[in-house]
């Protein structure tokens, strides 16, 4: 057994033993906690592999089976011995089962190292963060899709430059966000896809000398292939700097949705009203109703953007193979998996709290010229060069300011003095619902094409 | 024709002129001219397709071709009339165009707007310059793989902590670097994918009236598929962010090889020299020899790192859909993909420059216990528990530390001190070569294993 | 003279020359031009300082000092032969300068080296840009401090989570910023006077062995004082850093200003129209008139944070001394200062050019309950507790929102009914202006607080 | 009191109660409860002031300043009853005060807003850190003092490029670090010195109707001044930056002593031993020796990076006043300051374990030509341009590299060959002593230089 003076697995060849500083200063066993059901499931399939070889008998494998159930039993029953100064999650709990198995315990490490270990271990708990992320994309394009389905002829200002551009439909404007989930999710799976090769077999940097079965370990693991070179095994670190760019972006368009959902709900535009429970009042402001879960996710994309920051400079400029300066990705990429996938869950409940009012959207669609360019296509239609339509079209607009009249507002004979080709039908292109309907190609913000964009979207999804 | 007073596109509305201050502030024209070939590509894919659909006469197109064929030709001969003060390419060659032409050149514009043309150019421009990376990257990997087949049995020491661990082959270790650069091959090419659709057809933001066919216009300039929404469509970035992360993990990659290359430089260890010709000297120490080169690409890397922190800032919280901010993506894209293009082409002719002093890396390799894994998988061969083996190799050389000797200086006798199992046949183990023989497994450095991966990535470089 | 062979200022070691590719890799010439006139400053106070060690004869110094003038002219009228292949700025001087005079050309680089003198000329430089940066941002200041005086009591609605909270004043929220741009001149000042001692003298990185006198070369450039340590003098770019950093929180502070102008010009809110040349309008929506100055700095924002992200990573890890990696500096250095600088410039052009629209304004602070603070700090003076106030007034606002009233159009009665404190005078209390008036302490928005904490800015920056 | 289903401070308002998603994912307790003692403090200096003013009965502060004292004691013996629906430190403990004391604990939040109570935790909590930062950095000047007066004269090679350029010496290589220290030192004093302002009385955004005394609470609590614009302390979070910014310039640092400290312990370079206490060995690899703590410091520098850039990114674009997206500043502050400051404290532990090995140091130094610059000043006092003296010595060098000498080992008659100046005085000149000793200016690396540079960094530090 361990003696007390020298908890750590490499502790032979010193004397000195290290003060609390600097325990504090290299554990980070509220991190790896995180690990160690990844951990025993990573032993128990290196254990039957060790066992299908020969290296361990069928009595030490049966040991730490029966080692590592009691272990896991514990760790849930929150009643697991964890100790700082044995360094990290590994450790403790090879510690723990010699304790309880003796020295079938003492044999598990064979073939292997920490290095290739840890690096199992993390592929792992990414990997299945990873899933239960795109589950929640998936989620959350679920109900993205309602809820534009729902206001698919819903109108409302596009704005470009945060000005009144052009009628759009609401169902289209959320469908723009339904893409760049889709993308997202396409990152997140090919992230979890590149990091599906397993490390273990890579042992400290070079391999082992025992006849190991890497293929053995991989197959019970669930990964798709092994490590090709041991050396890149134990020092790669892309993964979490993948999965914490895909992050990035996620965060990036629920801030983008967020900024949206703020200036929605401002009084002065009133579109949308978010549900209560998603908000917060003021101690000393008792009328507020402050859209905090937006603010907050904007506040965290930039957060997950640091984490990005982190996991690459930490990565910058290290020499192979394994440096202890990877134990300092573990934070970005665990605060990442956490912060992404419970943003991405509060949407997805958030979304459907939303009450929409369709009055104000429509009148505020009516102002600002917003159907200009109709005019302008119009005017192409009966024969004029594009750039001289825009021409006419913005002088009718300038004259329009100055009288305090809207386009629709003008007569006819108006009109035609700022162009002799227009005619009685120019009406029906002007309105918000000729403007829309016009746009009924793929991707335009037609409700027949915002309809059938939303059937080819769930078609995407679940085949995603 | 333009008037002298009112160069810019949108100028009709308004009274004042910009000042010189503001024209600055808010042009790109520098970055921009590298689009210029994918405008003109885009404006032509565009125009035949107005022709197709009867929006352009047959003479329209046809003068279109012409200028545009004309246009081109001035740009190469860079005898082009760039004016700053048309805010953009997308302008000055319109422009152009319609100073060459007459009115079909204002026709061009029809059915789209700026937002999606320049959406549509820099997607082209980044998928051109992901595809020349890509092929950069396939050169390196070929490069190191001649190397590493040159190297596959030239021992070294291999590193943790940077301190010597075990030996490997430098062949192996090179063959970690081909594995980092294969992963970037598959970054390269899956954002190349991801991007591969085409924005024409949203106009500002809504879609356009007139019956466009985007299928054709996709096809004519190669792009799998149309985007699916026109407000993501002028306002994604997506694509800029995905260059430049994986661009950044490539400088990453090079970053850490960069480490190494000025480390195995330094005279004290002195295991390769750079050619003369990627180094340079001193002009007051005449003597140095210094790995400019390295040096940069880890700066370099520092460079590309901020140019994706900036890109992910640009994007935060921008509502949609389009907005000017968007214009300060492009300065990161287009520095990221010259920088990163450059530095990888750069490596694949400085590797080859290598002169590698095998003798100094034996003699490394041979220092420093390297093979202390080596006896304590014997130990375990013979019976004893792993943690056990290992505490009886730290003692031994604990010893040998004090005693001033390497493990294989000691004798059979001293050396069953420590453990009565060990026989003669310990020696075996122990040596340089049988320590990377024996590690002959999938990923391991035995040179038969390194071989082998040489081969099997050379196969995966021909089908990527 | 220089033989074509070998224009780099240390090839006598060297046989084989660089090729196009390697020379365009680790060139800065475009970057470098910009320090030509503080490089020929520098090395006119290191020749004075030579001739008064009596190191140069007085004939090479007058000889220095005629073709350095010459040299300055031929810069300032662009027909200086400006060699790619000669490296940097300083080679391609010293070179023009021996061609120009000969021998005393090669004696004006002993006693220092590129090292130091880069050091030297980019700390001149960033010194310059900080002042011109400081004046530009106290003329930002004073732009803010005359429209803040127009409107120290002009309304509008204070908002907190982008709903509307209590009443302000319009200048009040302008010297928000002012209060901002002040640290920022501070934060200006302090990296100005950080990086004001002199690295000329610390030679390659040791100091040089002759009899130099670095007080007298700091005294005729300007500096405060000499660097203390050699190995530092070269290798410290902190000072790139500090600028980078208070260039990001100048960016920060006008994006905030950019998103709050944009929100204002939003036509749904209207509080102000930026004037037409700070906009543009749009190729195909003639109405539009979009706030491009804004979104442009908040994208620049973006950009200036990645300049900081990139300075931070290239010298991350960097050992003692020179490394390559500096030059990688320059990049973040000098694209942060022009950004920043004329960042600046713009908002103090476009600050005057707004049009404030004082209805829209004040109707906007009357909606919301914006005075439900009021009523309840009324209830405290009455005798209730804080926090039973604040719940009183939540229950009224709730009964308002239920039944379609603001707090003022309650009666008496009505109020009586959530309390039996509140009397007659409570509508004093509760109106906009009683509102704003009641704030008059140091910092609060009374119009009375504005208009001295006016004065006492305009102290400060006159101080400044 | 309170009742149970409404907890949130802004209940009164809202009907439905927040699920535990939300509140998971809005709350910040976890780090908050490190502003608990600051809170209290702000709060009674507050409650003094409401007293002053006749707010507060002189009972209610006795009540206050009971309860507040109790509550500290709760939270020093961890026995104080959080509760993360509570939403934050302030409503914990406002809400057991007011179970402790009644009403009294219902008035003290009168005047004054979570805004600005926040606020003034914030910075109260950053200064107290900085303040121990300070002190951290001194203690470690002065640890590096030590040792640089022990290694005053200890030879080392200096390099630039990681290639050996000139003899230093060691204590002054080590006086290098203590400029940067001493640098970092008058950031943090700066960051401390610009927040040192009150923003208390903000309330909200717009100042209180009460006839508060700011300058009462900012003597109280220790603040040089008061936040002049109410708007503007609320929302102000230029000081977590400063913090961020002040510590990313010293991790960046300690990366670079990191990167020495780990390459001197290379065993091929083998200049130093770091103490065993702050090494680890290998779980696998019994013999090894990894320095932990400077690879952790590097990697914990990117973490720091990471913050910064979170940071900024949190900060860029919002609009005025207070926003929820400030919480997501916490996060990087606090982890930045807590990370900086163990990292200065393991430094100045570490610091003092170093063995050095002179032999090696030495030996080092004597390789690589180290003198030439030495020889090439020499031919300058003889009378050769710099230039020429430059392509006499770089020719003398190549040859000595051919011929596989050291300048040292050429005879004078070889020498001459090269230049017919030299005499038999040049061996004085080009050995590793002479070399040193003649570098005796401010600045320089002779031993007497570095002795006067260390008194002289001693009394700044006293003056710090």
């Amino acid at each position: 057994m361990f003696a007390e003076a020298k908890t750590e697995a490499w502790s032979g060849r010193f004397a000195a033993p290290m003060d609390e500083l600097l325990t504090d200063y290299q554990q980070c066993l509220d991190i790896d906690i995180r690990l160690a059901s990844v951990d025993i499931a990573g032993s128990l399939a290196h254990a039957e592999m060790l066992a299908s070889i020969g290296v361990l008998s069928g009595q030490d494998l049966a040991d730490i089976q029966r080692g590592m159930a009691q272990i896991r039993q514990e760790i849930e029953e929150r009643v697991f011995p964890w100790a700082k100064d044995r360094e990290d999650v590994h450790m403790n709990i090879e510690h723990r089962l010699t304790q309880l198995i003796g020295d079938a315990g003492k044999r598990l490490h064979t073939a292997r190292s920490r290095n290739d270990q840890v690096a199992t271990d993390l592929r792992l708990y990414t990997r299945q963060e990873l899933d239960a992320l795109g589950d929640e994309l998936k989620a959350l394009v679920s109900v993205a899709l309602d809820l534009a389905r729902t206001h698919a002829a819903t109108l409302m200002p596009g704005c470009t430059h945060l000005q009144i551009a052009q009628p759009v439909t609401f169902g289209h404007h959320l469908m723009a966000y339904v893409e760049m989930f889709l993308r997202d999710i396409q990152r997140v799976r090919q992230a979890r896809e590149r990091l599906n090769e397993l490390p273990l077999g890579a042992a400290a940097l070079a391999g082992t000398s025992f006849p190991i079965d890497r293929h053995f370990v991989a197959g019970r693991l669930g990964f798709a292939g092994v490590c090709q070179n041991s050396l890149d095994a134990v020092s790669d670190r892309d993964f979490v700097i993948d999965a914490c760019s895909a992050g990035a972006q996620i965060m990036m368009h629920l801030s983008r949705l967020s900024e949206e959902l703020v200036f929605w709900s401002n009084p002065l535009v009133g579109f949308i009203e978010i549900g209560d429970r998603f908000c917060t009042g003021s101690s000393i402001m008792p009328q507020k109703k402050n859209p905090d879960i937006p603010e907050l996710a904007r506040g965290k994309a930039g957060r997950v953007f640091g984490n990005l920051a982190s996991a690459l400079a930490v990565m910058k400029s290290q020499p192979l193979a394994y440096n202890k300066d990877n134990q300092e990705s573990k934070q970005p990429l665990v605060d990442t998996l956490a912060t992404v996938r419970s943003s991405v869950r509060v949407f997805s409940r958030l979304l459907p709290s939303l009450s929409v009012n369709q009055a104000r959207m429509r009148a505020a669609a009516s102002a600002g010229f917003s159907t200009a360019t109709d005019l302008a296509d119009y005017l192409v239609r009966r024969g004029l060069p594009f750039r001289e339509a825009h021409e006419v079209v913005a002088l009718t607009v300038r004259r329009c300011i100055e009288s305090g009249k809207d386009l629709s507002q003008l007569t006819l004979e108006e009109l035609r003095q700022f162009s002799p080709v227009i005619e009685a039908d120019v009406f029906q292109s002007v309105t918000l619902e000729g403007s829309v309907l016009a746009r009924n190609h793929v991707g335009g913000t037609a409700p027949a094409a915002v309809t059938s964009a939303i059937e080819s979207a769930r078609k995407r999804i679940e085949a995603a």
